[in-house]
C-alpha cells in the first residue's frame, strides 16, 4: 500500500477521496489554487501546497505543477478524481516518467476510450451492442446529410473527444443540419480543441444505465452492478438511482455481461463505467468513463464495497478482493446532485457565499459536501458543492427518505438545486419510475411550478424565522435560526 | 396506519422518531419542558406543546399532561421512546382509557417484565437459560448470606425494579455482605420507591449480547439479529456493535430462538430486546427492554430494517412484513454515544452551552443527534447528545470509519466522550474482540493515558486555529475555525 497519495483535486471528491486515505491510514496530499485556500479539503490534508491562480490552467490542469509537488511531498500516488485531469492521458504519462503511480488506467485506456470513434470500434469487435452510426470522425456538412439519411432522421451530432454532454446536439431534418453542424463543431473546438465530430442514431426517450466496473491488473475483472442516471438537464446528470427501477436479476447478468467484456476486451484495470442508452428492451454501448464517477456512492451504498478504496488497493498492485458473486444487491439509492445554480433560471451558476449550512443526519442518509459556513464559492469551478444520498429497503423507501433529508438540509446565502430535488420527489412520474434522458424536458412546467410552491414556503419559513431568532441579524442568531430552519413543520397546526 | 402521533419524549429520540413519521407522512406533536423550547425537536414537529417546568416530574414524567395534550391535538398514538415512561404501564393504561394507541406492548407486559424476579420465573418457564439466583425478593441480610453461600462467591446483588445500572453491586466475600445489602436497597428504595432485592451468581468477564425483537399483534414474533454491548461504565452502555465479534450463524440461531422464545412465551409484541450475559459458551437471560433502544441503529443498517417504523406499523395492526428469513446480516456497524460528560473525571455530566458544531458525513456514517451550534445542554436530563454510528464491510473496516468520523466529528464548549471513543478505537484488546462487561475497569488505565493524548493534541489544535481564524474570537471566526477543525492533519508535515 501508498505511504502518501496526492489529490489532484478539489471539493467534495477530494474530501472523499482523503477520507479513504484516513481509513487505510495513507498520507493525503492537498494542491489547491488561490481559491482555494479556506476550502475543507485543503486543511482536511495531511499535507497542502498552493499550486496557481485560480483560473484552472494554472493550477488544477496544470501537470507539471502537480508533478512538482508529488516529487517534493514524496507522493508516491496521484488521485485525479473526476473532471479536471481525469481522464488526460498526459498525465498518466508524465507520472510514469516520474516513478508515480496513478490510480486509474493506463494513458493508452484512457485515449482510446476518451475518443468517443474509437471507443465506438473497440466495442464493436468486443461484440458489445452499438448503436447505428458513423464509424469516423466528419467535418463535411454534405457527408453528414448523407449519413443522416442513411440511418435515418432524428440523428444526434457529437464532439469527437466530448464529454459532459457539452457539444451534443440532436436533428430531426435535414434542414436543420447545417446549422447544427457548425455550433456543433464549434463547441468541440472550443471546449475540446478538435473540431471532429460523429453522427448517429438518435434515441427519442432513452434510459441512460451504466454499469461500474472494477478491474484489477492481474485480469481480474467484475461489474458491481447498474446505476440508472436519466434524470440529465443538458445531458448532465442531476439525480442517480441504484439499482435501475427497471432492472432485473438477467437484464443485470446481461447487461453486466456486455460491460465486463467491454473492459476485459481493452484490458482495462482500475474503476471505470460503462455506459448505456436503453430503449425498447435494447442497449447499446454510449461511452467508457476511465475514472470514478460523481455517483459512485449509490454503488457503495447497494453494494457495500467501496469503490475509492479498492481504486486505491488496485492501483498499489493488491489482486481484486471481490468476484462476482460476492457483489450483492442490497436496497435502493438515491443520489441528489446539490448544486449551487438557480433551477428556476435554467441551472445558471450562483457562486457566492454560504451564510448558513446544516447537514441532514438519521437514517439511511449519506452526506459528501465539501461546504461549511461561511465558506465562498468560488465562479471558476464546477458548480457542484455536495452530493446527498438517501437509501432505503426499496424504492420507495429511498424517496421518502430523500424527501425527508431535503427537507433537513439548510443552505442559506445562494440558491442551490435542493428545490429541484423537492421538486423531483414530489413527480408522480418520477415516483412511478418512468424515467428517460428527457425527462426534465417533458415535465418542465409541473416541475418549475412545484419549485416555485417550494420556494415560496421555504421563503416564508425563513422569514418567519428571522423574525424571531435573528432581529438584529447577528452571526450568532443567524447561526442558531439556521438550526431551526432544518425543521420543517408541514403546517398542519 | 395513524394520522398523527405524539412523541414523549425528547432530544436525539424525539427527532429520530419523528424522522419516521416523516417517512410514513403521519404527522408529529412535540411535547417539551421549559428547558427545551429552543431544542431541534420542538421544531422539527409539526406542532409543539409546553408541558411544564425543566424537572422531568412536571414534564416528561407526567401521564396527565401527555394524555391531554394527545387529545387536545388528536394524536391518535404516543410513542414514548427509551427512559421516562417508556416502561410505565401507568401511561399505557391511561392511554387505553382515553382511547389512544401506545407504540409498544401492553402494560401487563411491561410490568411482568419490569419486575426483574417476576421476569426471571417467566423465562425459566419458558426454557429461556436463567442463571442461578433467588427466586424471590428479599431484604433480610442474613437469607442473603444464606443465599450467597449456596450459589457460591462472587453474587451479584441487583434492585428488583432497577434498571440502567442504579443498584447493581458485586460481593466477593462473605464479610462484603452487610455494607453492599444497606447500600443497594438504599439506592433501591431511593430510586424505584422500592427496597427489594434480588442476588444471583456473578459472571466475572461476560460478554453482553442482546437480541432484537419485532412481533406483532397477530402472534408472528422474529429476533432482527444480534449486538454486542460489552463497553460499559457503572452498567451504562458506551460503545455497542452488530453483530457481536463472537457471533457464528450457529449461535444466532441458538440464542436468537430462545429471545424468540422469551418472547412468545410472554405474547410480546411491539419492538423489544432480550438481553443476555455471554460467558464461557453459556448464555443467561438478564432481562428484556419492552421498548426501543438507544442502540437500535446498528441493528438498522446491518439489517436495513427501520425498526422504529416497523413498531409504529405494529401498533397500528399491521401485520408483521417480514418473517425470519428475510433477516439477513450485511457488514458491521459501530455505535459511539456521545454524551456531555467528563471522561477523565469518572463521567460526570457536563452540560453547558456548545459553542461550536460540526458534523462527520461520507461514506459509512450516520449521525442521530439532536443538538446544534449555540444549543444549551440543559442540567436537568441524560447527559446523551448524539449517537455516532459507523458501518463497514467487516468489523476492521467499520472500527477505521468510526475512528475517521470522530476525527471529523466537532464539538466545541463541553467536554464531550469523544476522545473515550477516539481512545477505544485505537485499543487493541478493543481492536481484537476482546470484550467483556468490565472492560473499561481492567483497561482504564491505558484508555486514560491515550485520551490525555488525543485531548493534548485537540487542544493544540485549536488554539492554533484559534490564532489563525478567530483573532478577536468573534462568532463567524469561531465558526469558521468550526468548519477547519473537522479537518485533523496527522502532523506528518
Amino acid at each position: 500500500m501508498f505511504n502518501k497519495i496526492l489529490i489532484a483535486n478539489r471539493g467534495e471528491i477530494a474530501i472523499r477521496i482523503m477520507r479513504a486515505c484516513r481509513e487505510l491510514n495513507v498520507g493525503s496530499v492537498a494542491v489547491y489554487s488561490e481559491a482555494d485556500e479556506k476550502s475543507l479539503y485543503t486543511n482536511y490534508a495531511d499535507e497542502k501546497y498552493l499550486i496557481g491562480k485560480a483560473d484552472p490552467k494554472d493550477s488544477y490542469l496544470n501537470i507539471e505543477k502537480i508533478i512538482a509537488v508529488a516529487n517534493e511531498s514524496g507522493a508516491e500516488a496521484i488521485h485525479p478524481g473526476y473532471g479536471f485531469l481525469a481522464e488526460n492521458p498526459q498525465l498518466a504519462i508524465e507520472a510514469q516518467k516520474n516513478g508515480i503511480s496513478i490510480i486509474g488506467p493506463s494513458p493508452e485506456i484512457i485515449e482510446s476510450m476518451g475518443d468517443k470513434i474509437t471507443a465506438k470500434k473497440l466495442m464493436k469487435k468486443a461484440n458489445v451492442p452499438v448503436i447505428e452510426g458513423t464509424e469516423k470522425g466528419i467535418s463535411d456538412v454534405n457527408e453528414a446529410k448523407e449519413i443522416a439519411a442513411a440511418i435515418g432522421y432524428p440523428v444526434i451530432i457529437k464532439a469527437s473527444a466530448g464529454g459532459g454532454g457539452i457539444g451534443m446536439r440532436a436533428v430531426y431534418e435535414e434542414n436543420e443540419m447545417v446549422r447544427a453542424m457548425e455550433s456543433t463543431q464549434e463547441l468541440a473546438l472550443k471546449n475540446f480543441g478538435d473540431a471532429t465530430v460523429f453522427i448517429e442514431k438518435y434515441l427519442e426517450k432513452p434510459r441512460h444505465i451504466e454499469f461500474q466496473i472494477l478491474a484489477d491488473k492481474y485480469g481480474n475483472t467484475i461489474h458491481v452492478a447498474d446505476r440508472e442516471c436519466s434524470i440529465q438537464r443538458r445531458h448532465q446528470k442531476l439525480i442517480e438511482e441504484a439499482p435501475s427501477p427497471i432492472m432485473t436479476e438477467e437484464l443485470r447478468d446481461k447487461m453486466g455481461g456486455s460491460a465486463v467484456k467491454a473492459a476485459e476486451y481493452i484490458g482495462y484495470n482500475s474503476a471505470g463505467t460503462v455506459e448505456f442508452l436503453y430503449e425498447n428492451d435494447e442497449y447499446y454501448f454510449l461511452e467508457m468513463n476511465t475514472r470514478i464517477q460523481v455517483e459512485h456512492p449509490i454503488t457503495e451504498i447497494i453494494t457495500n464495497i467501496d469503490l475509492i478504496k479498492e481504486q486505491i488497493k488496485i492501483a498499489s498492485c493488491e489482486e481484486l478482493y471481490y468476484s462476482q458473486s460476492d457483489v450483492v444487491v442490497r436496497g435502493h439509492a438515491i443520489e441528489c446532485r446539490i448544486n449551487a445554480e438557480d433551477p428556476l433560471a435554467d441551472f445558471i451558476p450562483t457562486p457566492g457565499k454560504i451564510t448558513g449550512y446544516r447537514s441532514p443526519g438519521g437514517p439511511g442518509v449519506r452526506l459528501d459536501s465539501g461546504i461549511h459556513t461561511n465558506y465562498t464559492i468560488p465562479p471558476f469551478y464546477d458548480s457542484m458543492i455536495s452530493k446527498l444520498v438517501a437509501n432505503g429497503r426499496n424504492r420507495n423507501e429511498a424517496i421518502n427518505r430523500m424527501k425527508r433529508a431535503l427537507s433537513e438540509y439548510v443552505i442559506l446565502g445562494v440558491k442551490t438545486t435542493i428545490p429541484f430535488h423537492k421538486a423531483i420527489m414530489k413527480n408522480q412520474y418520477f415516483i412511478d419510475g418512468h424515467l428517460h434522458t428527457h425527462f426534465i424536458d417533458e415535465y418542465r412546467k409541473g416541475i418549475e411550478e412545484e419549485m416555485i410552491k417550494v420556494i415560496a414556503e421555504d421563503t416564508e419559513r425563513l422569514n418567519r424565522l428571522k423574525s424571531t431568532f435573528m432581529p438584529n441579524h447577528k452571526i450568532a442568531a443567524i447561526s442558531a435560526a439556521v438550526e431551526y430552519y432544518m425543521t420543517q413543520p408541514r403546517g398542519k397546526k
